[in-house]
């Protein structure tokens, strides 16, 4: 993997901190194994481009062989519709607004597949409208809550109910169901239990839906965390992860990575060590964010590659302060450290861009700059 | 106050969502009300320009009065060295990395007084190497840590050898103090015991650095909790608040400010209400951060202007999840709805730009882009 972009003239020990350094080496091997598990299952991967938001990793993916990308709002849409070999997009959150809904439709006149999740018959209403006003169809997917409790509908005859309206809605149709089992942070071992819930609920639906002559070529769920145990659930067609192709901190004390898949880390200076047992970096809350540990709350704003032993106790916004009196050695002042953050999802929305590591070998050694295409797109 | 950028075609109505909205009239109020503290009580003021990251309110502070502005990284730097009316910044953070000691000495070429805050000899010998190579001085004010535990220098002994330090120093000039009591966080009323504390540490460095023959014409603190009791600190010249232009949820429950001085909201839309006792609006932690009440931790992600029974439970990065099951009414599919959040600054941080509020009673209701010219200056 290469950028195309032309090389700066920086190394990762004068790269300006705090900086977020990818290694091609490591997301490629996330790419790669997915996308194999996905294939082996009969399953069709569409990444959700969250995680990296970058037109360049995202055309890997679709390389790979992702059939589609997965974004969650209309300006990321606009972003992706971009990617090399991307004919098929779904926005996998429900559009309200009327500029936001204005501009999903606009993105299906030129050819692209565009579809989104809904959960209400108010937004099959505001976005056939949009469709229609610009002459395009917008395929569906009747968004289930299976635990989580966020969005989607409550039951099957709420599933069943919502997919009939929008199969009689001039400028939509109906492509499916879609889930988020956000709530589903074990091990991915100990799944079963809840993946056999969760598989009970998608028959009754499917069974309901099925019942009333509707159709479902799509059957859409597959967080990171239970995307590899995407098998037990036998009536899903096609999975969405997002964080395996950086993975984080989350992962790895989920039991759901290795520390060597995290692809990503936070290049940063060692700026003071006034305080005793402290070492202060300069990437606060505004580098890292101020996520915790999503099953360890108490274990720190991520983890330092060079000195495991310190823990990340406190971020201000432009400072990260690190407990080292667990360390047999501690970083020096003006030093510079890798920090892997817990969540690397919304960490990479707040660089305007990346680094790429150079190739293993490489003679000059110069990072490529990686830009982050879809920062910032909150609507 | 109000934006030169051209006017943008949206009103609060339809702008599209989330979009952070500031009231210019409560700004102005805020701005002057501290202003007013400071000359009352013969305290310079120079507010620290990470809240709002905007030229245009930065020059809106140094026309009520301010002696200059505060920034913590380079890049603010160079952004608000352009804020008309400013020739005097404070970079109140140590500067170690080679490209960002080079740009921040770089800035104090063109007349511009540029100080910075340090706490090691080492910080001190970089940025003066530097102010060499570009033939200028930088301005050096010795942290203190006054309780925080972040950063400084941690007694007066220190506090003198590193200001004679600095005082032997080629391309370096001894300004003084600074340090940041964030451990106060106290009601002002209830904030006498802590700041009697720093009041007795200030004099014993004072003390020991006049007795050593050394000059500190700035004894620079005053975050915004503490800064309109800074008068009980009699050694204080100058103040560096920043929060004080927009206020947040932090400062309403920390008893620092009232609702009504909250300039900054993020209007949402409601795109879900599937969920029973839940209502979904379109700004999770990608637009809010994950910031908790830093008093209330348990008090939920902000407050809902319209529902202020509704409590923002969780945050996704694009969901934000309000228990409504208290309130007497609820928003609706597709309303709007504001939020003010816990923490501004990291929330502003996050928006390419900001929309003014039209002033009362303005005939054409429009909003006014502000950008947000310091965004996402991490180095």
């Amino acid at each position: 993997m290469s950028s195309t972009s032309p090389a700066a003239r920086w190394r990762v020990d004068d790269v300006p901190t705090p900086a977020l350094l990818i290694d091609p080496t490591v997301v490629e091997r996330n790419l790669a194994r997915m996308q194999g598990y996905a294939t082996e299952h009969g399953l069709r991967l569409r990444p959700h481009t969250k995680t990296h938001k970058s037109v360049h990793v995202a055309a890997r993916q679709i390389a790979h062989g992702a059939v589609g990308l997965t974004v969650a709002k209309a300006g990321e849409a606009e972003v992706m519709a971009r990617v090399e070999g991307c004919d098929d997009l779904l926005v996998a959150y429900p559009v309200f607004d009327p500029a936001r809904r204005d501009r999903v439709a606009a993105l299906a006149r030129g050819g692209l597949t565009v579809r989104v999740g809904v959960d209400s018959a108010l937004a099959v209403d505001l976005l056939a409208e949009a469709a229609r006003a610009h002459d395009v169809t917008l395929g569906f997917l009747v968004d289930l809550d299976v635990g989580f409790r966020r969005t989607g509908v409550q039951s099957a005859a709420e599933a069943v109910a919502l997919a009939r309206h929008v199969d009689r809605t001039r400028g939509a149709r109906l492509d499916g169901v879609m889930f988020y089992a956000g709530h589903i942070k074990a091990r991915p071992t100990e799944q079963a239990a809840s993946l056999g819930s969760v598989a009970t609920l998608l028959a009754e639906v499917l069974d309901a839906w099925h019942a009333s002559g509707l159709r479902a070529p799509i059957v859409s769920g597959g967080s990171t965390p239970t995307a590899l145990q995407s098998h037990a659930l036998p009536q899903l067609t096609e999975i969405r992860p997002g964080t395996y192709a950086y993975q984080d901190m989350n992962g790895v004390r989920g039991g759901h990575c290795a520390l060597d898949d995290c692809a990503a880390s936070l290049a940063c200076t060692v700026i003071s060590t006034a305080v005793p047992g402290k070492v202060v970096v300069d990437a606060g809350s505004k580098t890292l964010t101020s996520d915790r540990n999503s099953l360890f709350s108490d274990s720190g704003f991520g983890h330092v590659v060079e000195y495991p032993q310190a823990k990340v106790v406190r971020l201000s916004e432009e400072h990260g302060e690190l407990d080292v009196t667990s360390c047999d050695r501690r970083p020096k002042l003006g030093d510079r450290v890798r920090i892997i953050p817990n969540h690397i999802c919304p960490c990479v929305n707040l660089q305007d861009r990346a680094w790429l590591l150079p190739d293993e070998g490489a003679a000059d050694g110069y990072l490529q700059p990686l830009p982050i295409d879809a920062r910032g797109r909150l609507s």
